[in-house]
C-alpha cells in the first residue's frame, strides 16, 4: 500500500521498481515487448467504455476548472480518438526492434572482434500535460526501446491516464513482463515532479511533452539529462535563387497546415532583391490564408498586414501569425537565425546549390530544410515511426526522438587468449 | 589584458570567445584544422628547449611541494616525451575528419531526402591533473572534432601546459583559424574550476583527466554533461568452460601489463568447478608474476596469498593487488558484477558460447570482453585513434571518447517545393 502523501518516499519506491525492472527488461526479448504492446493495444479497445467513463471524471474537472475549449478538446476522449491511440500502439509494436542491434563492428590487428551493439537508456521519466493519449504513446515508445518508464501525466487527464495505464500494465502481464517496466505516478501532487527531476539515483533521461511552461521548469530543475525542446522559432529564409512557384507552396504549408505545431514557420527572412517579386506574392497568398503577417516596415506597403516590432523577432507564435522581414543577403539571414532562432527547424528556399550549402554548412540547427515544408519536422516524417518529442540540445539525442533515440551502446569485444602486448 | 584576480569575470571571457571561436570552427575546412595541428607539432619541436625549461620551473616548484616521485615522474618532459607529443599530434591530424562525413541518409515517400551529418558539439571543457602531454592530446582531439576548448591544466604543470599551449596557438595561426579555439586557463587559482562547471551559457561538455577525486569533484559540481568514468573496477570471470592457457595469459596480462590503468583488472570471480583446475593455477602465475591476491577464503589454502575482506569487492586498487573469489555459477558472477562494478569494462572467459552470450546481454559495462585481455579498453586499440578518456555513463558517448564521440549532428533535409499534407 503506497502512502500517497509522502511524496519523496513514494517517488523513491517508484525509482527503484523502475530501475528494478529495467534490468530485466534490458534482456527481454523484442518478441515479448511487441506482445506486450499489442496485448495492451487489445485491452485499451475492449475497455475503451470504461476509459471514456475515466475521461468522463476529467471533463467534468476540467469544466470546474474553467480550462479553455482547446484545452478541453485535447482532454476529450471518444471512440475515433481510442482507435487512435490503438493504431498507435500497434504501430510501435509492428516497429523494427532498435535493442540488440548491432550498430557497427570490425576486427583489430591484434585480433580482436569489436561489435557496438544497441542497448536501452534504462529508466525514463517523462512529464506531459493534459492529452492522455501520450501515456500509451511515450509508455509504448520507452518499452519498445527496452527502457523502464515513469510517466507523469497532467492532472487534469488523471483518470484517462489511470485508466490507460491500467491497458498498459495488462499488456505488461499477458507478455510475461515486469509490471513495473511501466509506472503512472498515481498522485496530482505537483511535489512529485520535482522529486522525479532530481533522481539522478533511478532516471537516465527526462522527457518534457507539453508547453514552454513546463519545459523550461524541466530545463531548469532536472538535475539529469532531458530530451526536449523549449521553443520551435522556424524561419524561412527565401533567398534570391528561390523558385517562385515552390516558394509559394512551402511557406503557406509550413505556416497554415497546422500552426500549433513545434515545426510551424514562425518567421520569413526575404532576401532584399526579391522582395517584389517573390516576398510579396507570398505574403498577399499568406494574408488570403488567413494569415496575419507583422511585416517589417522595410517591406514597404503591404495590403492587409501590420507592422512588425522589435517583440516580433525571436517569437513563436503557434497560431495563424508570422512575421516577415527583408535581409540584405544569405549571411545577414543566417545571423538573424543565429541570433533568434532556437536551433530547431530553420529553412531555405533556393535554387542556387552554394546557398544551400552555405545555409546548411553555417547554421547547426538540429534540422535544415530546403525547399521543403518545415512542417515535415516530425518523427513519423524522417521514417523513425512515433516520436516521443523533437530535442534541440546537441548530446545524444536530436531532433525527432524515437524508438532509436532512447537508446544507448556497448561495445562487446571478442578475442582468442588476446592479450595486449 | 585579463585580470587574473576577477576569475568569475575572466571565465567568462574565456567562455565567451571559446562560444565565438566554435562557431567559426564548425564550417572550418578539415584541411585548416589538419593544417594547424601539424604546424603545432612542428612548433613543439622547434620550442622543446623552451618547453623543457618551463617544465623545469614545474619540476622545482614540485619538489618545493614534496611531490611523489610517481608524480614527479608524471610531470617530467624531455626529448623523448616531447617527441611523444609531437608523434600524438601528427597522429591526430591523420585522422579521417569527423565533422561533415553523412551518418546515415535516406529518402522518404514524400520525396524528401534525408541525410543525417556530423557536426561539432560546440565548446569542451578539460580539467586534468599534472602531466601536461593532456595540454596537447586533449587540444588536438577537441580541434580535429571542429570544438574549441578550454583547457585547465593541474597546477604543478602550469608553466610546461603554458608553453605547450603557446604552440598549438602558433598552429592555429599558421592555419588560419581562431586563436581562442585553443584556450588554456591562464591561473591556477582553483575558483576557475568550479566556474568551469557551471558556465552553461558557453560549456557544451566537460571531459575530466585524472584520478577519482578530481572526477567526483566534476560529476557532483558540473551544471553542464561530463564524460568521464570515476573508477575502473573490472572485473574478469572464468567460467567452467573456460580454457587454461587463454585464462593464464589474459588474466596475468589484464592485472600487470599496466596495472595503474583505468582497463586493468581488479577482481577475479572464478567459477567453483575450476577453481583447482583452472583458479589455482592463475592465482600461482599471479603471485610468481609479484602480484599480491587478496583471495576469498573459500578459495581455499593458497600460498603466497592474503585472506580478502570485504573492503575487497568493488575496490579499484591501480597498483599489484587483484582480489579473487569463487562464485557458484554464471549469473553469481553477473550479480556480483552488477552490485560492485563501475560498468567500465567487465570479461568473461569462457569456451561455452551460450555462457558469453548471457555475460554479453546481462551486463551492460560499457565495455564487455570475452577471452581478451581488459588493457585493450583503449581509444586507439578500438581503431578510434587517440582518446580523451573512457566514458561509462549511457549519455552521447560511451566507451573510449576519440574524435567521432565528441561530435553531435544534424538533419540536412531537401525536397523540391515539397509540403505536407
Amino acid at each position: 500500500m503506497k502512502d500517497l502523501d509522502n511524496i519523496p518516499a513514494l517517488m523513491n519506491e517508484l525509482g527503484a521498481r523502475a530501475k528494478a525492472a529495467a534490468a530485466e527488461l534490458a534482456f527481454a526479448p523484442p518478441e515479448a515487448r511487441r506482445r506486450a504492446l499489442e496485448a495492451a493495444a487489445e485491452a485499451v479497445w475492449a475497455r475503451r467504455a470504461e476509459i471514456i467513463a475515466a475521461n468522463g471524471k476529467d471533463l467534468e474537472y476540467g469544466q470546474d476548472k474553467g480550462l479553455s475549449a482547446a484545452m478541453m478538446d485535447r482532454l476529450m476522449l471518444n471512440e475515433a480518438r481510442i482507435q487512435g491511440i490503438v493504431e498507435g500502439l500497434r504501430a510501435v509494436a509492428a516497429q523494427d526492434d532498435p535493442v540488440g542491434a548491432v550498430i557497427a563492428e570490425w576486427d583489430m590487428p591484434s585480433g580482436l572482434h569489436i561489435q557496438r551493439v544497441r542497448t536501452p537508456l534504462g529508466v525514463i521519466g517523462v512529464i506531459y500535460e493534459s492529452r492522455p493519449n501520450v501515456t500509451a504513446d511515450a509508455g509504448a515508445l520507452c518499452l519498445k526501446s527496452g527502457n523502464a518508464v515513469i510517466l507523469r501525466g497532467g492532472s487534469e487527464s488523471f483518470h484517462s491516464s489511470t485508466a490507460i495505464h491500467a491497458c498498459l500494465v495488462e499488456g505488461l502481464q499477458v507478455a510475461g513482463l515486469p509490471e513495473d517496466a511501466i509506472q503512472l505516478v498515481p498522485t496530482r501532487d505537483r511535489a512529485a515532479v520535482s522529486a522525479l527531476l532530481t533522481m539522478t539515483d533511478y532516471v537516465d533521461v527526462i522527457v518534457p511533452r507539453g508547453g514552454k511552461g513546463l519545459v523550461g521548469l524541466v530545463q531548469r530543475e532536472a538535475r539529469v539529462p532531458v530530451f526536449a525542446h523549449l521553443e520551435g522559432i522556424v524561419h524561412i529564409y527565401i533567398d534570391r535563387s528561390a523558385d517562385l512557384d515552390k516558394t509559394l507552396k512551402v511557406v503557406v504549408n509550413a505556416k497554415t497546415r497546422r500552426p500549433g505545431i513545434c515545426g510551424a514557420a514562425e518567421c520569413l527572412l526575404i532576401h532584399r532583391d526579391v522582395v517584389e517579386s517573390i516576398g510579396k506574392p507570398v505574403i498577399e497568398a499568406l494574408v488570403a490564408a488567413g494569415v496575419e503577417v507583422h511585416a517589417d516596415p522595410a517591406l514597404g506597403e503591404l495590403a492587409g498586414t501590420q507592422p512588425a516590432s522589435d517583440e516580433d523577432w525571436g517569437r513563436e507564435y503557434l497560431d495563424m501569425v508570422i512575421a516577415a522581414k527583408p535581409v540584405d543577403d544569405i549571411d545577414a539571414a543566417i545571423a538573424h537565425i543565429r541570433r533568434y532562432g532556437s536551433n530547431h527547424t530553420d529553412c531555405i528556399l533556393a535554387e542556387d546549390k552554394a546557398a544551400v550549402e552555405r545555409f546548411f554548412e553555417r547554421l547547426d540547427s538540429a534540422i535544415l530544410m530546403h525547399n521543403a515544408s518545415t512542417q515535415f519536422a516530425d518523427g513519423g516524417e524522417f521514417g523513425m515511426g512515433a516520436e516521443i518529442g523533437i530535442a534541440t540540445g546537441k548530446m545524444h539525442a536530436r531532433g525527432p526522438v524515437g524508438a532509436e533515440q532512447l537508446t544507448s551502446f556497448k561495445y562487446l569485444v571478442s578475442g582468442n587468449g588476446t592479450t595486449r602486448g
